[in-house]
């Protein structure tokens, strides 16, 4: 690679706002650009960094960049508080997987036996033990398993640190939106924005921006809903709930202010970000199997984003062609990913090889890249 | 009463707009007090025009109220479309009254005899009959009632037309919030508006403007949710569709636009407008019992508004004090007794007696005003 100045970042999601931070803070010069950045998928986000909760026979690969990136958090959060002069929004408390039925409860045995194959435990809780832990869960919970390693993130509070920090280093935000991506430029509607190097983090929109990724990205359509508690109601839960409801996945996600993010339908739909009302009544009535106090809770935002997704359920990190890196197609990890993410590209930006970790993710894998 | 030039209306609703624009068009000087007009529970409404669906023994007196406004309504329709220059809203293709359970058509016989009673008939219909007239009943729906004289307006394009109507028949708008009314003027916070006549329209809130409203209207929350067709959904009803659902009152109101209203719960909780995880749960539960197809339906907007009740649910329409008016507390049937009180009130500017109808709502009823 050339010596690289100027970078320019397109998309303001949680990959591109860190991106743009640490690159802004090595001493690039960096604009990012996006018409809302932080408006996307990564606000509509639940915010879990949840790799073991969400291993899968046949997806090690993910696993382990998930774990590493895992690893990497508490520090990046630390960082990043610096940076910002603000709160990471990380929450350290942890994750209970539960089940309902028998069904749920063997998925979670196959979860549990697949982990001790792969060398991590995690602790079998019965109905009881887990109410102990988390008093608002209700009778139809079953059993589950403690998995105290897997955190969460409040993703409003993580993309407004991000702000802070990558303005802080110096980052400049162009409020457009880009059209294309070629070596040397960003094209915008009326202009181009110049640069050494350009990183494609745009999300669900990535595969319009660069003929690489045509056909590799694919809209994963996420409903969410997002509750307050209200005087008398039951406390939330002080750890990440989530676990297979009669088979579908649901999720609850404490927020410090009292706050709790049901999530998450998963329709392929195209770029269709409408709320239906089956998808609130499936989140609904999940979460109240779940945890039946949150019918007195306050319904404070239905929302809808976009995951980037791939075939093989890996992140697109690398070079598509000379001056133009992808950083996108994280599909539900875009909060865990972030900090191997972002020091893979760092290093990339630097001239040198990223962690052997990174090599699942390159673009190279599916073979038609440039 | 004195001759009167000045008339300060406080309480844009329905009602205030409503004789703000024909008391504005009868020559009056009207100014309009209203910190935000058509943001309270009247944009929150469903819009139901339903004297005869709403119809319960005991209460006679509102049943003939709501029938004399109803019959006003197409004309008032017309003369707002006129003077606004655009639609009024109503929508004149009846309503159908369902239900699910035995107990629920046991409520509907009672409603059909109580009406036979009083001699008006309403037709009864088998679940097949039904739904050939709205093919897109569930098959849950076993019976009903033909109720064609009851209809229903769209509340937020008749909010415009009267705003607009109000605007272009001359009526002042002050955006400030009232404090107090009394003879002679209105007081807001730093300053007062002074008038000949004061008329008190400000739904829930009228009890905090003058002594004789304050134990007289109580809030009555009421939680509902707008939806709207996707593409290849099923269509809404053509007619307004409500009825008992396992006991619960639950009504869907189709929109010229595909959009569709579902109402309504009732809860008295005080000056609580937070929509609750329970209400929708219940809504959408309801209404997709009575029209599966919902399901595809997008959730567009879940709001809370108070209704202004009084002990015999009938409004308080009448002089408080020399100087006073109230026309308030009309509790699920704003929009319904619309034309009713407008036309009692000018009648009362003008010095004349109202309608004997009006009598019922009275503030004297009560025995304690000044």
């Amino acid at each position: 690679m050339q010596r690289i100045e100027h970078v320019a970042v397109v998309g303001g999601g949680v990959i591109g706002l860190s991106i743009a931070w640490k690159a802004a803070a090595a001493g690039y010069r960096v604009r990012l650009i996006d018409p809302a950045p932080a408006s996307g998928a990564s606000h509509v986000a639940g915010g879990m960094l949840a790799p073991l909760a969400e291993a899968w026979p046949g997806e090690e690969e993910l696993l382990e960049l998930g774990s590493a990136s895992l690893e990497l958090w508490p520090e990046f959060a630390d960082e990043l508080a610096r940076a910002a002069g603000r709160e990471s929004g990380l929450r350290r408390e942890g994750t209970l997987m539960i089940g309902v039925d028998t069904a749920d409860r063997g998925e979670l045995d196959g979860v549990a036996g697949h982990l001790a194959d792969l060398g991590r435990s995690v602790t079998r809780l019965t109905g009881r033990e887990l109410r102990k832990l988390e008093p608002s869960l209700g009778p139809a919970v079953r059993g589950g398993l403690d998995v105290p390693g897997d955190l969460a993130v409040d993703n409003r509070v993580a993309l407004e640190a991000l702000r802070a920090a990558a303005a802080a280093a110096g980052a400049e935000f162009v409020a457009e939106a880009a059209t294309r991506v070629r070596p040397g430029a960003v094209d915008l509607a009326d202009s181009a924005v110049e640069c050494d190097l350009a990183i494609i983090s745009a999300g669900a929109r990535s595969g319009t921006l660069h003929p690489a990724l045509a056909e590799r990205i694919r809209p994963v359509k996420g409903e969410i809903l997002r509750l307050r508690r209200r005087g008398t109601a039951l406390p939330p839960p002080v750890r990440t709930v989530r676990g297979p409801v009669h088979g579908r996945p649901t999720y609850l996600v404490p927020r410090a202010d009292g706050g709790l993010v049901l999530g998450a339908t998963q329709h392929e739909v195209g770029f269709d970000t409408e709320v239906t009302v089956g998808g609130v009544r499936d989140l609904l009535g999940d979460a109240e199997t779940v945890m039946p106090g949150i019918a007195e809770y306050e319904l404070v935002e239905a929302t809808a984003g976009l995951r980037p997704s791939t075939e093989d359920n890996l992140p697109i990190i690398g070079e598509l062609e000379p001056g133009v890196l992808a950083a996108t197609g994280h599909h539900r990890g875009g909060f865990l990913l972030t900090p191997v993410t972002v020091r893979a590209v760092l290093a990339m930006l630097r001239g040198e090889e990223p962690d052997a970790l990174i090599k699942a993710t390159d673009p190279s894998r599916f073979g038609g890249q440039q």
